[in-house]
């Protein structure tokens, strides 16, 4: 069938690849870059140069498939397409949007007769080759139009209408704080098994484990491939960005009143990676000094060296 | 290969199936149960109705697997065998035993000229089918002679010679670390999508999220095996025990000054699935009730109804 797609980054031009090379499908590519265009016409995707080219290039009911950042471009994006696209149209977003405002998404469009899908999209870089895993929230006709497309992108049974609008993002949402916690739960075993008394091989023991062990897992498969390239992660800063699921999973949790310790424990220590430094540390240290005498270590500009400067 | 296996529980009775079943093993088997006993049998297992019989059952060099609960049974059963083996036997503990525990019967054996190996075992009641993870420590001469052994215990690349004696029971302990915080991130995970807005069919996600997502995981297929017997878990108590290797883990994290907050929060949610209320909560609820003024719940023995009598 034939599918619009706005948005050929990292994720939107596999995915573009892929509905290319695996189903007889019409793709009209947009992505304000001009090389990320050029990229995709090499997988036989029509590139057009503005969203208007493509709500007009595309052939009526509509569908045309989002895949930007959520939160401001993914605003922009879906006004801009409000604007271009009438009743039956279809607009599907796979990107990671927070669920609150794809309901909101959805009310929109449905205010304008235009279909909304909320396409939660799992699988990163290895979409392309293992296909994408997709949870969509919306309604029942709508989604079935698209099945060919759903079915293209992802996996055998890798694809669930799993409810409402909104849903499909919600059950991504909570996918990403499970994967936060998982990888926190890989972080300590191994950051353990780096510190012990015992000279590991870690690119080994993850291998090991994941032949018959209770946690064997594609994220230790994935373990396996950062070990085996540098196996002491000696080239990768401890740094750990977050992009809003885990936070966002946290808030349902504090909103649903079910405890998620190590959902909250896994994001806290992400944010604990990004700093040098914490000034609750230092309120820690300065009240031990308060009450008990025990010794500070001054901060090195303070001490004078000029080592460090502060900020 | 010939070898002497001593536990034929849950574990150790599959693992005799498995060595009689895929290897060309003569296995003389022991358990105090005369029913576990009898069940090997019929793969072809040689029974013997105690320890001495199983010592003089098999040739030298003499091999005798253990597989029996970790701590007390362990110790007996080790000094046991002490003083039935000699000089270039070897003794493989297959179970749970603490490290350090694994070191000191090493040291123990050594003294006697017996071999000792700590072969951590994973994989559970799967094993039988799938293939037991197994991670050895000991010397390298005593683990070569039976890696005929361990190669049928194992599915493919599934043994592993660790390090020295001490460090297989280490990287399994890790193992099980790692397993309580995945649990726990599913947990939190599905008991969020359980508890949220939307009406959704766990034993379906669960499917889906197998099917190339990055969270699809052996402990998530087992998640869809048992939602799909029973989708709300409604014939399960959340009652979760818990049989050492976290709280080693643990402490190994606090003796190396490794921050492991999500396995403490794991562990520290077993033990809360444990209690009906908690002292701790009293304290919060008296103390919000002294400074502010904030109701309390009477303990219902306390107020009077005696629908639970107070211990």
């Amino acid at each position: 069938m034939e599918i619009g797609f706005v948005g050929l980054g990292r994720m939107g031009g596999n995915m573009v690849h892929r509905l290319r090379r695996d189903g007889d499908h019409r793709v009209v590519a947009y992505d304000p870059n001009a090389a990320a265009r050029d990229a995709v016409t090499a997988f036989g995707a029509t590139a057009v140069a503005s969203l208007e080219e493509l709500a007009g290039t595309l052939s009526a009911p509509r569908a045309v498939w989002i895949m930007v950042p959520s939160g401001e471009i993914t605003e922009r994006t879906i006004a801009s397409l409000l604007d271009l696209l009438g009743s039956d149209d279809t607009i599907i977003d796979g990107g990671n949007s927070k669920f609150t405002d794809s309901i909101a998404h959805g009310e929109r469009c449905k205010a304008k007769g235009v279909n909304f899908i909320d396409a939660g999209t799992s699988g990163g870089i290895w979409g392309l080759q293992v296909g994408y895993c997709l949870m969509a929230g919306g309604e029942k006709a709508a989604i079935d139009r698209l099945r060919p497309i759903f079915e293209t992108l992802a996996p055998p049974d890798g694809f669930l209408h799993v409810g409402p609008v909104g849903s499909g993002h919600y059950v991504k949402m909570v996918h990403n704080g499970i994967e936060y916690s998982m990888l926190q739960a890989y972080a300590e075993g191994f950051d353990i098994l780096d510190s012990c008394q015992f000279d590991l091989d870690l690119h080994a023991i993850a291998h090991l484990w994941n032949q018959g062990s209770v946690v064997r897992s594609w994220l230790l498969e994935l373990a396996e491939r950062a070990f085996d390239r540098d196996p002491k992660l000696s080239r990768i800063r401890g740094y750990v960005e977050d992009s809003g699921e885990g936070r966002w999973t946290l808030e349902q949790a504090i909103d649903l009143r079910v405890p998620a310790p190590a959902l909250a424990m896994s994001l806290f220590a992400r944010f604990d990676s990004r700093r040098d430094d914490s000034f609750g540390n230092k309120v820690i240290a300065a009240l031990r000094n308060e009450f008990g005498g025990h010794a500070v270590k001054a901060e090195e500009a303070a001490a004078g060296d000029g080592v460090k400067a502060a900020p």
